[in-house]
This record gives C-alpha cells, sequence and structure tokens, in this order.
C-alpha cells in the first residue's frame, strides 16, 4: 500500500501519518519528491487500514498495490485448474460445450433437446428451472418439475445437468439434481449465496454481472472458494454498454485477462452475450480463438414458441452446424472439442 | 406493439404473418410504405406474444408501445403516493432525511450517531446490520446484535429504523425491527427477495442498482406492488460509468424522470452516488432542487475509524451543517425539512 | 512516479530497473515488501519515462502520482479564475445564464429570442453559425449568414455572443464575430483546433465530451493554457451511459470535482445533458444548487419548427419562469443571478 | 415513422396532429387500441418531420422505422464492397493485415519496421506523422518529415501507406503520401474532415470513436459517401467501459453487426482496443474468427524507447509469430492471410 501526501502538507500531519502506520505494526518508507511524499506501506494485510490512513488530514489518497483476491490468483496457485464434472474436464485442453434451452418448458421439448445436442458434440446440458424475469408477469420457471425433467434427460442421454440456483432456500432442491450450480448474471454480488455454494461439494458455474468489472468477478469467484469450494468456472456473459445494436457487449478481452490473472476456467456464453441468435455462430468461433474453455448456447427447438430468450436461441440443426465450425477453429488454436 | 417487416419480404411472409396475429386472438392494422409495411399489433396483451410474432420468417424487429409495468405506472394512479412510516410522511411536500453510519459497529458509536443526527433534524436513522461486501475477508455486519442496538435507538430517541434485507431467510428477522427494508443495489434484481418484501405490510426502500436502467428500476417496484405491498420508496444511489473520479455517477435526472413516470417517492443516496464525503453537501443541495422526496447519508462519529465507508460518511457536525444548508434550498424551491 | 515489480522478479531485473531509473536522472526509493517490492521515483518530469520503464522485464506496473495537468490544476493557481466577456464575469459570485437557439435559423427568429432571453436576464446570447450534425442530409447552419445575424442581435440587445468553431479554416470569421468561442463535445479532444483557440486572446467555453473523464477534461482545457490562452470554461454537457430515458446522463457531480481540481469556471448546460425540454428546470436548479457558476440553456420561439434540437428546447415564457426559479436557488446558496 | 399518442389525448389533439401529416404531403395510417393511439405515417422522408411532430400536444413519441444511413446500406447494395489499395483488396475472402508502429519515429526504426512486417507478410504499412495526444507536452508526431520516411519504406518494401489526417488544413499534405487516409478515433464525428476525405479519390480507413454508437459510425461513413467517395474501411477499435484492466474493450459482435447492415469492409485494430501486448494475440485470432476483413496491430522494433503506445505494441519476432498463428485461423474459417 501506498500514502500519497497532499501538496503542501504539514510537517505535523506528515509525523502523525507515520506514527499511525507504526502504531498500526505497519513500517513506512518514505520518498520525498518536490512535488509530492509518498510513504510506501509495508506490513502483513497493510491494505485491511486503508480507509482508517485515507481519512487522516495530509492524506491525498492510498493506493493499494496486492491483489485483494487469494485463493484465485494464479500467484497463488500457478497450474490451471481443471474442474471435472462426471468425467468431463473443463479447463484443460479439450473446449467443452454447454447447450440446452433458457428454461426446461416441458418434458418433451427438453429431451428433444438434450438428444440433439449429445449429438451435435455437447458435453454438458443446460437448462433452467427457476427463472429470473424481469417482468413479475412473465413465465417463472417450472421449479421443482423442471428439476424432474433434467434427470430424466440425464438418465438417457447421459449429459450432466447444469441450472441456476437463484435462491439459498432451493439451495438443497437444486444440489439434489445438479451437477453443475449455476450462479446468474443477477446474483454475482449475492453474496449469501456465494457462501452457500462455496460450502457445496460440487462444481459452481459463476456468471460475470453485466456490470461487474474483471476484479469484483475475481472477488465473487473468492467468496466462493473461501469457503472450501475450489471449482468455479468463469462465464463471461456480455457487459452492459452504451451500444443497442446487440442485448450486451461481449467483452472477449476477458478471456485472456482471467486466465492470465486466476487459475480457473474461463467460459463464455454468447447468447446473452449479444442476445441475438444470428451472431452467435460469429462470437463462438472468437471465443475459441480467443482462447475459452467452453461455450454455453442456447438451443430450442422452436425458438418462436420459446417462453423465454427465443430470440437468442439456436435450432437444434443450426447449432449441429455451429459446432462442425468451432471444431475446426479449436483445432487451428491446438486444442479439441 | 408494431410488427416491421423486412425489406423485400415475400407477399406469403406478409400473409403467415397477419394470419398469426388474428390466431393470437389480435387486431392487424396495416401500413404500406415505399421501403417497408408496418403492422400495429392491437389487442388484450398483445406484448406477451413479442418472442413469438419476432422469429416469423419476414419480420425485421417488432416495437413495443405500451410500458412493462403497470401498478407503479402514473398512468394507472395519478396522485402521488405517500408512505408513511411512523408518522413520517414520505412523499409529500417535507422532505424527509434519513441518516446514519453505514453499519452498525457497536453500541455507542450507534447511539451517538443517533441523538446526533435527530438533533440536526433528520427523521429516519439508517444503519446495517448484514453488510453485502465486495470481498469474503472484511466486516460483514453485526447481525441480530446490530438489530437490537438500532432497537434501542429507536427506544431513545424515537427515529424509526431502515436497514437491509439481503437474504430471505433473514426476512422474519429483519421484518420484526425495521420500520423500513431497505433493499440494497445488489439484490435490485434479487427477484425472490422482492417477492419476499412484496408480501409484507412495511415499507420498502429500494435501491436502484448501479447498471439498472430507468425501466428495471420501475420493473422491480413493480415486482414488490404486484405481491400486494404498495409503500415502495426509490433512491437513486449512483450508476456506474466510464468515469473514475467519483466511485458512481449520481444520476439526478431519475428523479424528474421517475416522478413522470411513477407516482412512487424518489429520495437519493449521495453517499454511495459519489462516494467521496467532500462533495456530499453539493449533491445533497443539487438532489433536493431536482425535486427529491428525501435524503439517505451516512454520518460516523469517526470516519477514520469507520469498519466500512469511512471515506464517504460525515461527521455529526458536518451532518448538521449540511442540514441547515439544504433547508435553504428545500425553502427556495417551496418545500420544507 | 511508482514501479511496482512483479511478484518473483530477480535479483537482476532489479538491478536492471534502478539501474535505468538512475540513468535517466532520477531517484529510487526502495520498499521490500513480503509480496511486492516497490519503486518511488524522484526526479524533474519523472512520469515522461513512464512507458519506457513499463516495459523492462519485471516490471509490473507503473503508479504516477502527479496530475498531468499543471496550468489548469489549483495547486498551480489557488484562486479561482474569473472569464470576463465585456464586462459579465463568469466564475465570480454571480451565476450567469446564457441563453439561445440550438442554431440561428433566421433573423427574426434570433431576434425575437435575444429580446425574450434579454428580458429574462440571460446575460449571453449562444446561436450555431455551423452546426455539427450526425446526418449529412440535415441542416447544417447557416454559416457566415448567422454570424452577422448573431452581430445584429448583439447590437440591439447587447448580449455579448457565444457560438462554436467547428473548423480551424473558420478561425478567423468566428473569432471576428463571437465573443466567447465555443468548442463542442465532438471536437474535445480536437486538439489541432485546441491549439488554435489556445493562441487567441478570447474566451473559451469548452465542452465535455459525451465519453470523456474529468481527467482528460482538464488536459484538453490544457491545450489551450499551454498556447497563452488563460480563459477557459468548463461546460458539462452530459456523459453517454446506458441509460435511454434521457439523451444523456447530466454529470452534476463535475461541477464540485472540477471546482476542488482546478481554478477555472464550470458551467452547466442542462438542455444537452438531458436532451428533454420536461427536465430542464429540475436539473438547472440541481445545477445552481450543486455551485455552477453558469448555465446555458437552448431556448426556441416555436419549438416545433425548429431545424435542430426542438424536442430540448424551451419556449421564452418557460425560460422566464425558470429564470425566477434558479434565482431563488441561487439566493439559497449565496449566490445571485 | 410511427407516432405514438398519449394516454388520455383529447379527440381535437388526434385532429390536429392527423391534419400537420397530411399537411406534410404524408399519409397517416391510425390503429386505436385500447391504451394508445398510433399512427403509422407513410411517405417521402417523413422522418426529415420528426421534431416538428414530436412536439405537437397529445404526442408521446415518434419511433423512425427506417435507418437514417442509405449508401452504406446493405438494403442500397447488396454484394460485399472490396476496397483496393495498390492491388490489395480490402473485403474479400483474403484478409489483410496492416502494421506498423504508432508513430514514426525516425527513419532508420520504420524502416526496420516496415522490413520487418512485409517478411512476415503484412500488405500495408501504418504510420503516424500527425499525433493526437492527450497531453501538450507529449511526442506529437514528426508531421511532414514522417510522411517523407514513410514514402521511403514504401518505395523500398512497396508496402501501400495508412496514415492518419488531423487537419483538414494537412489534407492536400496527407493525400499526396497516403494510399488510406486514417480518421482517427477522435474525428470520427469532425463531419468536415468526414466531407473533406469523402471529397476525395482515395480508400478511408475510418476509426470507431470510443463512445459512438454502430449506428453513429454508419453515419460517419455516410458523411464519406455522400460525397462520393465509396472506398471506406470500418475499424473498430475498442469502446470506452467501466472496465479498466484494459484500456477500452474491444467489441467483436461490430463485425457480424456491421457486415449485415452495410456492405462496406471492416478490420479490426486489438493494438487500441486491449492496450496491451500480451492480450492481442488472442484478440487478433478472435478477431479473424469473427469474420473480420483484416487487422491492424502496432509493431515497434523496441517497445520498451516507443515515444508512444509502447505498451501496446509487438516486437518484430512477436509477429511474425502471430502471423503465422492467425494464417492457421483464417485457414480454419474459409480464409486466407
Amino acid at each position: 500500500m501506498i500514502v500519497i501526501l497532499r501538496h503542501g502538507h504539514t510537517q505535523e500531519e506528515f509525523e502523525k501519518i507515520t506514527k499511525r502506520i507504526e502504531d498500526l505494526g505497519l513500517t513506512p518508507h518514505i520518498s520525498k519528491g518536490k512535488e509530492r511524499t509518498i510513504i510506501g506501506v509495508v506490513g502483513e494485510d497493510a491494505i485491511a487500514h486503508r480507509e482508517q490512513l485515507e481519512l487522516l488530514p495530509g492524506v491525498e489518497k492510498i493506493i493499494p498495490i496486492l491483489q485483494p483476491y487469494k485463493l484465485v490468483n494464479r500467484e497463488f496457485k500457478d497450474t490451471d485448474t481443471i474442474v471435472e464434472v462426471d468425467g468431463v474436464r473443463i479447463g484443460g485442453n479439450e473446449i467443452q460445450v454447454i447447450a440446452g434451452p433458457c428454461s426446461v418448458e416441458g418434458r418433451e421439448m427438453l429431451l428433444t433437446v438434450a438428444r440433439n445436442i449429445k449429438g451435435a458434440g455437447a458435453k454438458l446440458l443446460r437448462g433452467g428451472a427457476f427463472k429470473p424475469r424481469t417482468s413479475p408477469y412473465t413465465f417463472q420457471g417450472l421449479g421443482e418439475e423442471a428439476l424432474l425433467y433434467l434427470a430424466e434427460a440425464k438418465k438417457e442421454t447421459g449429459l450432466p445437468i447444469v441450472t441456476e440456483l437463484m435462491d439459498p432456500r432451493d439451495a438443497e432442491l437444486v444440489y439434489k439434481y445438479a451437477d453443475v450450480i449455476q450462479i446468474g448474471a443477477r446474483n454475482m454480488q449475492n453474496f449469501r449465496l456465494l457462501k452457500e455454494v462455496g460450502g457445496m461439494n460440487k462444481p459452481v458455474l459463476l456468471k460475470r454481472g453485466i456490470s461487474a468489472t474483471i476484479m469484483e468477478f475475481l472477488m465473487s469467484a473468492e467468496y466462493i472458494l473461501s469457503q472450501g469450494n475450489q471449482k468455479v468456472i468463469f462465464c463471461e456473459r456480455g457487459i452492459r454498454t452504451f451500444e443497442t445494436e446487440t442485448r450486451n457487449t461481449l467483452d472477449l478481452s476477458a478471456v485472456p485477462v482471467l486466465k492470465k490473472l486466476s487459475h480457473l476456467p474461463v467460459i463464455i456464453d454468447p447468447s446473452h452475450g449479444v442476445g441475438r441468435w444470428d451472431l452467435i455462430d460469429s462470437m463462438s468461433k472468437a471465443a475459441v480463438a480467443a482462447g475459452a474453455d467452453g461455450l454455453m448456447i442456447e438451443v430450442h427447438p422452436t425458438p418462436e414458441d420459446a417462453l423465454s430468450d427465443g430470440p437468442q436461441s439456436l435450432r437444434p440443426e443450426r447449432f449441429a452446424k455451429l459446432m462442425e465450425e468451432i471444431r475446426a477453429v479449436a483445432r487451428a488454436v491446438g486444442r479439441s472439442i
């Protein structure tokens, strides 16, 4: 941590600040320039005292040096973490594709999608049982009924299940059916929910909030790891910007940035990232080329009948074609699908 | 709802689209221009079928006409809603000030703040018992102990209590102590929590998410009203932009915009809005001039010792001075504090 | 400037970095923490060498300490600058209102507006001769003809003229007619144009770019001052965010922030800031309460006939009423209009 | 264009609005719903009257239907435009790479870079002669001297030159040396400059402003085409968002979006897009996979000595390696480099 003193601070202020630093058990290293005095503050967990120093008279600002995240930091663990789900390895050389409908609307549609995506090469099945919806008047998901259909689809196809947990009161129920528990973008900073899944022994797919910085994204993963659960998969799914041609702006640079800062796997959700089915193929190929460890794609047998996210869902045949295309890109960057 | 057809659509596409509209029990009104054909779609709840029409061949896009919010809409109720809390009326001519520490750090500090803000003219006491914190390693609030201190402070000063509910599992506990239940910015789209407070007979202070549009803000209030609870207070507290001089960008235009679109009261939280104590007086005066129904301000006896939000907290004497200043502005715009 | 070394840097890297610092004529001050080594770099214009140090092996990042702006910095000149235009003082206790049409559409309309705003208490007349328009197919301004009408309006009313310069090739022409030269938001980083007006002996009204940080805004003013012209007035007019209810998000916190960092006056343009005439009164009052030194407001005799910006223009009678309202707010904050 | 009437409008308002529409020579098509009346307005250039209708009593809002851009619209010309520069075709099956230093700092460094990038397979040489710099105190480019070095490098290597025009007063000079004239991000809405290059018979590389919507980007190209110059190349180079890990957020979805809306070629500048050399390879591969027609990459012989943009420049050997990698990705998507 570095303390920068105000231009024109008094000698008395300077002495009080250094004394306070020493009283906190920390060591000050002083550099006096012509225009500014700066104090390097060295010691265990110095940053915890940031706000206390920040308000002392004579202090202009504090600059932290160390990252506030620890367990998710690549400095802490420098080998890539591979999250294994029923034998499917996420974070290794093979790129994994998660596919399925936005929400489970019924038994038939789910089984149709599951068979199709399995045939096309997807390795996990997604489907929402509890849906966060902007309007209270729209379809909110089938709840436990959906979980039963997911279990049936898994039984038939062998595809492990990815489904969202929205409310800590559903934790037990979702835990029972899910192979990967999804934390949605709107809950990325629902810290109680993060602690809840942090206490579980099950992989967590953590979606980036639409206005979350990468730093905040890392800190949310830190919540989960700090409770003991190391199996976290990052999922970038678009951030909110001024642009309106797309639903969100898919931040593909998050892939290499996250992989440099952390050891955890990173996947991309192009369906929410752009919100338009006709852009999904471009963005899927780009995600693979950028180094993503996986993709999560919405597939619906008849998007025009979907109860949610129809405009960003692919038909099964289009999804199968996309799988072919991304396989070629994966090979070009030395990976497989 | 308006359906715009693609340039160069076929006659067959046109006919299928109009047939589908009629099959849905809706009435199409056709306007053929030189470049585009548009179809006005009239009928009960037409917009519910938006996504189904959007994906038909020949459709370029759909434009909704009606707002998706109903109960919060000024068209639904054209008189201002006044939310009453133990005799304090929020949304009327009198501007109400809510003050207190970010989090309740102990009994003494809370009582000190409560006495001071009461003396300066604040009408409600805020204080966090459960704190959403970006890092799992920082102070997370005293929990129920804090609620007991808040109750004691209320008993002594008579100030009603505003405190945050973060987790539906704490609903009963918070309900018992709070006079106004706060839903934090990070939970503005925690729809389960919104339904929970929607079922309570207690005022709700709903904070705007840092990346929420005003439309989404209105929809979140709609969740609460749709469950029966009409006592919602909007609180603008800064949105996330590219600017870094301030913690967030306080969107004061949200005050007149919300008051035009909705009948519910609107207050401003300048402390989070800018995140710097030295800007709070300017922004508080501006908020009152812009037409806000109230302010929520963080006050701490010794901000340099605060366990959270010290840099944006006012000392009691500064708060008292601010109260004098905003009283003058309130009078200038025909209101009182 | 502070150099932060990578976790796990080698001793050799450390030595090369310190040697390079010394070779540049600068002094390194070293603080070795458990996790990171940091080097305070002290010396004349150290920051100019930032990028050269940034790429040395072993360097994680560089943190600048001093602000890159000098002449606009309040540390450089700690008394408020007052820009005087024909006896109208901008930046003093009196708040000045600039009003007029977006673009000068004709002689009659301009004279009508000029008389009206003068009667209501405005002190300067604005009007565009050259208009930056998003579409090449819309009205682009009357050019020199408009300048002649502005001169006539000035002659009759005595109001000094504020008008925009868009192209360095028009500099002489605009210089001849304008009392204050406006640099529009789209040209805030047109550095050649900034240098051009920096060489003139005439006040400059510098509008903030819609995506400019306050730091960049200060740097653009620095361009002008660095050429010798000290008469710069900052004008905040809304920044681009995700919100769509308003044309831009008016960042009123820019007022106190700019006044703390710089000695130059700051005015607000609520017309462009929100882009809706029905919000201008709220935002004007808020701007005055926030501490703005002036306002710039679009007034048109018949907004429904305006060739540009009709939806954000006030009718003369509404403007007169607004002047009354902001006078009251000005008094409440100890200022006059 | 669609006119939406306010809830509760009067019959008289309705009649005045329809009369006004007819008086403007347009045809109103009326749809009366239970909650809203909407009027489809059909006729030549109806949208030009938007603001005039918008302010009539009873009107809630106007919704445009047609895009305001014409010549750049794919509806206007449905075959891909290929821009040819000295035999290099941009917009066809072959992906073209433009490389070179941010600014031409001297003769030797430029020749070194030119030879290297030519050897690695780049087809055009970039280099700035006039540099837009945030600070007036930093290197502003060598001006005409740089243009002479570029000419020499072209003579030796045969690589056509891409260089920026910042000021209309330099138009003749830059025209003489450049094979492609670059309009920088800060000048994307410098409409006078756009008109200037619109009148030239030379390809224009138009960079997207950091806060420009895709719609505004298209409109700026329309300025150029409307003056007769059809040879425009779009260049996405990052937009400004809240994220600070990268200098900008590279919006790769702009590639398919622009290609759907327009017939003009689209290239990507990953160097400015992310501002970090260590992310350029990921983002270059992603750009090619997303369908970009070219890349523009900053290369410097010794980035640690660069006078500008060192941190985002590649060394020649790294650039050569990158060329190999993107060739593989190009092949995977059916294209060549």
